[in-house]
């Protein structure tokens, strides 16, 4: 554990990004495509930057990509390169100054920068810059990169300067950046948020994930090597590779496989819901019920329900696949809930049991984690409720125990179920009759990386980062931390 | 086919309506939770209005429930009993004059009342109306509805007033309906839209949908009767049940268990899941294809593909179920598609192929209908373009060849694949290897109902209302889809 | 003094009211341009109910007249009879259900009413209703009035109905009311707030000033009397008149003809112009300066400066009338002054001198009021800086030093600049050379009434109703109160 | 008249621009200040770019200043330098990408531009800049100077590209420039419409009009020069000038001074309160009509009115000077008005007589200007149904005959009522006893300027620009108007 670095500061972010260099198409329109691809990773806020050779045009706005958007928004921004970025929904107060593509016109010219992931000496950086005049409008860790690297471009080429930058921050980044009609992509030497390049018809692309590839009829190149740059070339023609920073040790966030990424997309080489079809039959493998139906949690356990079914029946178990809870998609964030029993009735609001699979039988309920715990407690409830004779958890990742620091706005270390109680405990908290968790073993296995190239942090406790008051994985000794299970149910 | 009958006129509609007493408490909150359960039935705008014994409180807005509504909004609605409707988004510019509960402040009190369904006679009804002078403020069927029955208020107990207006409009109606303080329900007499009656805790509930009293903690007590009149007690202690018109046989509209209703209500005492997995298990009877795996387009096919692949797995096929195609729930009403490229790049956007389960193999793609073909069309291609050697889709309903007359805003009939062509000329259409619909029988079997007693218009082109330019089903031989014919009525 | 009685609660509202009947056309048009004619009463939300024989109609919206209707609206409120209201913007936060006209929908049919004045014990009258059972949705006066009258409806007819209401609520009233498609108007017994009927071509309007009468192209018939019920007979033909309280003594606002009502409006037999003329005249003839140039506070202090010019003039003294402040209309309610020198500087923007009349001369500056005192400062200095020799004020009314109760929102007791200080520490205070207000018996002569018939409640802190901690005019001497100047300067 | 050049293009624009340069404090407060000091010459969006030394900040919104900016707004706008833009509605539907300043991010910097004025030859240098790959966003002036003024910075100093840039646009134009921290202003060579320069504690300014230096508590040091280049000092302290092109004549607009500008504001030396008193006295003299009364038009003819009933005054004619039209001050832009009886009504909605001082007298009505004449006709006939005796109309300035082409948007030459009648015909038409204008001679005395100085050419058609299908003063002989003929440019 590294004593004296400042904490994980500013405002953990979980985000998309984009950016495209065609060849003489506009690349508003596929730029919103792309959002739309990635939607699923930041409903808060939706932008594109674009530069036609001569000026940058900027279109940033709160809420949903279509709602940001209208066909003169789009048609406004013209030019063959740019960006475009999501943004994460964080709890309480949202702060408009933090929407994305974050842009600086500054004397060496424009430049435009969408981020996700999460930086942890920002607050310092900040100070640096704020001590040499810089003026921040907001307190994210962009704006920080941006001026960053603005400052560096004043005096150093563009890859010069990157690479200043890459030296100067820390934590885990993967940034679409526009200098002038420039793009660029660029992911931290730990490679933990993942970014991937694309070949369109008439141009190339970088992207949060291969799925806003597919959406515009593009072919997936290869994932951004950690500690890269990548540069297109303007005329959409390809691109140029620096690699600017060489880890020992990469540090990819598995929860991306587990629950954030689209399952059709392919990160760091491996198709997301057959790593999660793989988790739900190691699942079975390890923690395998032996009741009359499986059902998931709809939509997060279904990919995980689905191997975990075929491994039963493989294993000639007569576990029926079913659909047994059926699910709201309308109940959104602007619920009223006033009273506490309003609170418990959300529950049925989202998810009602469909009554005829659930009556009289026992039940695998499987799902893809635990964090706070208060929606399994219903849910178990629920079945309990419909009829269920028995309500078993199945879980396809370890027991969340700590936070994360690497831009997934997880939940406090107070507010998360397991970071100070047993598997059992849960067990009883939840009602269950039985609860299981997936071991880390086979986190690695099925994503088919070493731990120590893994982010495990949250399931582990130790981190690849020096985080202020958390212990860094890179300081222990590995065989301690992986082999073995971190808490024996 | 009856002549000189004007035609359905105004708006079609296809709505959610709840209807509530209680106790003690306000019935606001309630209902707001209500018309949460209703939302896939309407998501246009959403109103709730109430009486505190003294005087009517109403709150309409566009929308979703959950925009229209804040809680300043729902406590302001003072009482223990009211009514609730969502609307369905129809085609073109959005009236808002017809967003409801429509209420009206006569001199017999206030009224107020929400309707799912469509009148044939709404038009000469309304000129009747305007002849003695009331004056209309939207072009809706429940303006017309109101106005009568105020007026017949004004002349008679409740009962008959609400028989006379029975008597005197003709077509689909489900209503909920506040008379100051009370509460009715009605059914038209084909029991063409679904209405159901529940006991809460502290009261009485009817609703659309069964999922409705789920969400409220409630017991389904049993549907409304085609014809029935439910008033509930103010005390929400009960309900008196009239039996106003007698039908000689119902037309309960079997789209409602393939497509529209929720899986989890029961409609006329058949679980609606259980409807689509048996319809499912039927179409791999009449028309299962020996492929690799079957997959449904999310979510419309997803019960559909499981009762398919259940009885497949019973004969022994060796079908794999899988999902294969990943849904971008994000995809909206305001996405922009300037050209006909971005048109087609839309179901890219919306539907992308998880390649590990198509490359390859030989698919069976289940979906509950195909309306205009677009989208199967698009579908089948993204499959062949993701590796797929044969493309199978089989339909879990009979083909759609004739528009909807009774509430579903469907598609006219020039824009129905199904209408002007032959399955053979549809299958080249979509460019599948192979395509099959559902017989009606096997929908008739299902739902566990005669086809006399079902509304089938949109499938075999014969009404059980007298359509202007339709056909009548009461009016001609049915040999061959049911056993006897129903003579005119 | 009366004690015991509960103060004057809810909110102090200053608005304008306007109620029609027609003979055939529909109101809503006309009674919209009548709310644009009282704009300058109220422009904190505007609203219309109106009845088309059957059933009300109701649009009530924040904001300015122009902003809360568009054509849309104005055409869905059909019939020839209704009512309108504009509300006054009150400090703090705006309560959005005390927009107006109120409306409620009971068993005895609909009832719209629009309320100008202030209650003296709304919270009495409130609570009883309340332990009858009534649920109030706002704190307003207009809905204690509204719940009260629809009670009365629901036992005595129409005129006995009112009668009753008036018996229990105190204070000052004008209002307009509809019960179904009957329309009314009420002025209290002391007829505190102006009313009056008008003549149309094709029907009856009451109003507020009789300005809105001549936007209309009628003609004024008389005022409302004092205690006097008018109901417009539904053909717009002519009007009955019922005296349902008879007043020893009356208590019209004097301030309606200093501030508040049009110049060009005939309020209670006077033009308010010419009253505000005279005025002038009367406060050269009490306390005309000797200087170069007499100019107004714009708008406020026009008419007062041009009859103190003409006056001036006709006793041949070298006075030039001048305009020497220019103001800027478009400075509005959210002007934005973070810092105290910034609100130091918004009289700057409200108002800049005009160097070529102020440089060099001695300025008498006329004003109709002055409240807080904090403009007057900034004017007297604005003045100087623009290089007036000597500044004389002279305000058109006597000092304010007691607050309003009955419906103008002026300031508290500890604001009034007027209410512990001598004219010599105001004048002092606002830095001007000398300081004359006008004598209280100047108002009762040029309003041509005695001191007993007006309410001057703000200029001598005696009132005609009974306020908690206030004195009551009618309990004491009148001979001490008027004759006599009620603070020697 | 020259042939072969183009038309004024674009849109016409009259507008307030308005730039800052300060020591330290931040210059968006005072901006916000003087926009609201310049809003008589736009209320349709206002906009403040500033600098903060490494960095470019914008907001532009549709509104007034009130509207458009939050304290939030202006505290994000970072730097002691910027400048700001009021812009006029023009009729039609409003482009908001028309909203200024304008901004470009250029390789160069950033650039924002305010604008006030019309380009004559916009289509021409939109058309060469477009071949050169500039992708225009709006269809303004505004960006044509932006793109020309940023393209030439790549190549010149800032003097030189600025100077470059007036050789190639022709027309009028006042504008207020940032490049990065630098503010300039530069005037066309005619001096078209107005700017001047003031000193305030802590920097400079410079404004279309001396009355946002006053508000701001500054002090005018002189006007722009036709043809100058003014650059604020960037810590406040002074300014350069370059004198960077000569004109041989002026063309300063006279409708300045006797419609658009505020009477408080300084314009070329000459202060217009006094130019409009000074009018008015000319009016007397050349027509003054022996009425009982004078009366302005509220506001517009109030400073003529006064001047022209001093000069009566000090003939000893017996005029009365009065107020006898109550103007309502509410009525805005979106009135509804469905019928042309509700248009004509209009009138009495802006305008009420005060009968007391119009019945059974001969009055004298003035105005600054008759456009279209429809206002005139209704105040006439007005009047008379208020009971005056004769109406007789006197206009402060000479008869418009022909359409501005310089920015303010007047009318077209058929609505201009004076473009195709006579005196006498238009005095028929308005329905006057009688009807006088201003000479233009009168104009050139009291604004003081050669009429070779002054744009005149709404009031003579003949322009100082090359207007397509308009006659240019430069070659046509003038001897009536201005003594000396000016030879062709």
């Amino acid at each position: 554990m590294a004593m004296g670095e400042p904490a994980a500061d500013g405002l953990t972010e979980k985000c998309g990004v984009v950016g495209m260099s065609l060849d003489e198409e506009d690349a508003a329109l596929p730029l919103y495509y792309g959002l739309y691809a990635l939607q699923h990773r930041g409903q808060e806020s939706a932008g594109i930057v674009t530069h036609d050779g001569f000026q940058q045009h900027s279109h940033v706005e709160m809420g949903l990509v279509g709602d940001a958007f209208d066909e003169a928004d789009v048609e406004s921004l013209k030019g063959s390169s740019g960006i475009g970025h999501v943004r994460y929904p964080t709890a309480g107060s949202v702060d408009t100054s933090c929407a994305q593509p974050f842009t600086v016109s500054f004397k060496g010219g424009a430049l435009g920068l969408s981020h996700n992931g999460n930086l942890v000496n920002a607050a310092e950086v900040r100070d640096d810059l704020a001590n040499k005049g810089h003026a921040f409008t907001s307190d994210g860790d962009t704006e920080v990169i941006a001026h960053d690297l603005a400052r560096n471009l004043l005096e150093e080429d563009l890859v010069r300067a990157v690479k200043r930058t890459m030296e100067r921050v820390h934590g885990s980044y993967a940034l679409t950046i526009t200098h002038d009609d420039t793009v660029l992509g660029v992911r931290d030497p730990e490679g933990n948020r993942p970014l991937c390049i694309g070949r369109l018809d008439d141009g190339h692309v970088i992207a949060s994930e291969s799925a806003a590839i597919d959406t515009l009829g593009g072919e997936l190149v290869r994932d951004v090597k950690p500690g890269e740059l990548v540069v297109l070339h303007e005329d959409g023609g390809g691109f140029d590779s620096y690699q600017l920073k060489d880890p020992e040790h990469t540090a990819h966030c598995f929860f991306e496989y587990v629950y954030f990424a689209r399952p059709d997309s392919v990160i760091d080489e491996e198709l997301v819901y057959e790593v999660r079809r793989e988790l739900g039959r190691k699942l079975w493998a390890e923690a395998g019920a032996d009741t009359d139906v499986v059902m998931p949690v709809p939509d997060s356990g279904r990919a995980f329900a689905s191997g975990y079914a075929d491994a039963a029946q493989e294993d000639d178990a007569d576990v029926e696949f079913a659909e047994g809870l059926m699910k709201n998609r309308y109940v959104g964030r602007t619920f009223i809930m006033p009273t506490q029993e309003a609170r418990e009735r959300a529950v049925r609001l989202k998810l009602n049991p469909i009554r005829s699979t659930v009556e009289g039988k026992t039940v695998t309920l499987i799902d893809d984690s635990i964090v706070r715990g208060t929606t399994s407690d219903q849910l178990v409830e629920l079945l309990y409720d419909a009829g269920a004779e028995e309500v078993h958890v199945r879980i396809g990742a370890p027991k969340i125990l700590a936070p994360c620091y690497m831009g997934i706005n997880m939940a406090t270390r107070e507010e998360l179920i397991g970071a100070n109680r047993s598997t059992e405990e849960i067990c009883e908290h939840i009602g269950a009759d039985s609860l299981s968790y997936l071991s880390v073993d086979a986190i690695t296995e099925a994503v088919g990386k070493s731990g120590d190239d893994l982010c495990l942090g949250c399931v582990t406790g130790e981190y690849p980062y020096d985080i202020d008051g958390e212990m860094t994985d890179r300081d222990v000794e590995r065989p301690v931390v992986r082999p073995e299970p971190v808490d024996a149910d």
